[in-house]
C-alpha cells in the first residue's frame, strides 16, 4: 500500500489470471497504449462502475449529450436554448462547433439524476431539425 | 503460479488500486454473484478481447444469432434454412422455440471469420417476416 | 389499409425524407439483404422498442443468455443447472453445443420481467468458470 | 414532394405497418419528445447510418471524445495536450469543465476517418490519470 496524490490509499491487491489470459491482455492495452497494467485494470472497473449507475434513474452521473444539427431549421436555436435552460441545474456547459456550411455540433456537459438527464436528452434529441444526438456517461461522482 | 484444470498454468500478478475504487468494485461483483474477484477480472479482460476481434473482419470468432419471427410469413420458413444451408460451413447448431401462436425464437450457434458471421446475420434478419434479431459474440478460439 | 397474415391490419402511413438521406438508406439496407423498404423500417423500430423495455426492470421481455464455459471447472455444469433450476419459471430451452475439448457454447432462452432476467443472467455470468456470459434481449411480448 | 431549407429535396414514401406496432411506436417517440413521425424516422435512419459508417475504418466520421481526469497526476496535462497536438488535423475543438476539486472533464470535438479517430481515442484514454473515456460518432458528412 502506497501513498497517491492527494492522500487517495493505493491497495495492492493480486489477481490470479492463466498465462494465455494475460498475454493477450497486455497485448490488448499495449496497442491502446497503456503502458501500465494497473492503470488499464481500474479504467475497466471504472467503465464498469458508469454503466452499472447509467442504468439506475436514481444514480449521479457526469456526461456529455452530442447533438449534431442544421442550424437553418427555423426556431431550432430558440427551442435548444429554451430546453437547455429548463433543465439548467443539470448543465455545466456547452460547447459549439460550426462544422460546416448547414452542420452544427453541440456538446453539453451535464451531471445530476440518470433519469432526469436521460429526458433531457431525449427531448433535446427528438426536437426537429436535431440530426443525431447520443448520451454518454461518463462518472459517477467524485470518489469514481 | 499454481496448476489450472488441464496444465493451464495461472499467473499471479499485482493490481494497485485506490482503496475507494475496490471498495466500489466489490460492492459490484457482489451484486452480480461473484465469489471470487481473480474471477471477475478475468471476465472483464475475456469480455474486452472479445469487443475487440468482433471489430475485426478476419477475426475468428463464435456467437450466436437470435431471431424473433412469425412463422406463417409465407415462405419464411424456407428462406431460412436456405440460407442457413448457404452458410453451413459457419452454423454449429440451431435452437428453435416456439414462443406464443405466431412467434418463434430461433437462436442459431455460428463460428468463424467476424465478417462472414456478421454478413449471415444481416441476410437473416433482413428476411421478410424476421421481426427482431441480434448478433452476440461470445468468443474469440479455444484459448481464450 | 391491407389484411395481414391473420388478420394484423396493415396501415400505410407518409413518411417525408430528404432525397439524400433516403439514397443513403436504401443502400444501407440493399447491403443488408432487405428487399422491401417497409420491412426494414418496421425492424427499425421493433429494435427500438426492444431497447426501451430492456431498460425498465419490470418490461416483459423475451430473450436468450449465451454462456462460454469450460466444462472441466469442478462443479461448474452443477451450479449452472441449479441456478437454472432456481428460475425455471423464465427459462423456456436451453440449448449446449461442444465447441472443442475444453468450451462449452450454452444459450438459454428466457421470458419474464427484465428484472428477473437480467438478474439470472448476472448469476450465470458470475459463476466460476464462465469465461464469457451475454444477455440478449429480443422480444417484449407477442404483439411485437 | 416539397422543398426542405436550402432547397434540399423532401421525398414522401409510404411506409406498410402493423397497427399495434404503429401504436407502440406513436407512443415511445411521444415519451421521447417527438412532436413529428417523420422526424422521428429519419433519426432512426441517421442513427443506423452512423453506426454502419463508425465500423469501417476509413468511413468519413465526426465525434466527440469525452475524457474524465484527476488533473492532479503529474505531467498528465502535459500528455494530454501532446496527443491532441500530434492529431491537430483530427481535432476541431476542446472543452474544459472543472468537475469539482479533484476531476476535470474534456470533450473533444474530432472529425477524420474513423480508424485516426478511434486511435487518437484509445491513446486518450489509455493515458494514466485519466480515469473514464468514449468516443462517440455522430456524424458522416454534410449530407446525412
Amino acid at each position: 500500500m502506497s501513498s497517491a496524490p492527494h492522500g487517495k490509499e493505493l491497495e495492492r491487491i493480486g489477481v490470479a489470471i492463466d498465462a494465455g489470459l494475460l498475454t493477450k491482455f497486455d497485448e490488448l492495452i499495449a496497442r491502446r497504449g497503456y503502458t501500465n497494467r494497473s492503470e488499464a485494470f481500474r479504467d475497466l472497473i471504472r467503465a464498469e462502475l458508469v454503466k452499472e449507475a447509467a442504468d439506475q434513474p436514481s444514480g449521479q452521473v457526469t456526461g456529455t449529450i452530442t447533438l449534431l444539427y442544421d442550424h437553418h431549421v427555423r426556431l431550432l436555436n430558440e427551442k435548444l436554448t429554451g430546453l437547455q435552460h429548463d433543465f439548467h441545474h443539470h448543465i455545466l456547459s456547452t460547447l459549439h462547433v460550426h462544422l460546416d456550411h448547414d452542420n452544427c455540433l453541440e456538446v453539453i456537459v451535464v451531471k445530476g439524476e440518470a433519469g432526469d438527464v436521460r429526458k433531457l436528452a431525449d427531448r433535446l434529441i427528438a426536437t426537429r431539425g436535431v440530426k443525431h444526438g447520443r448520451l454518454v456517461l461518463s462518472g459517477i461522482g467524485p470518489e469514481l
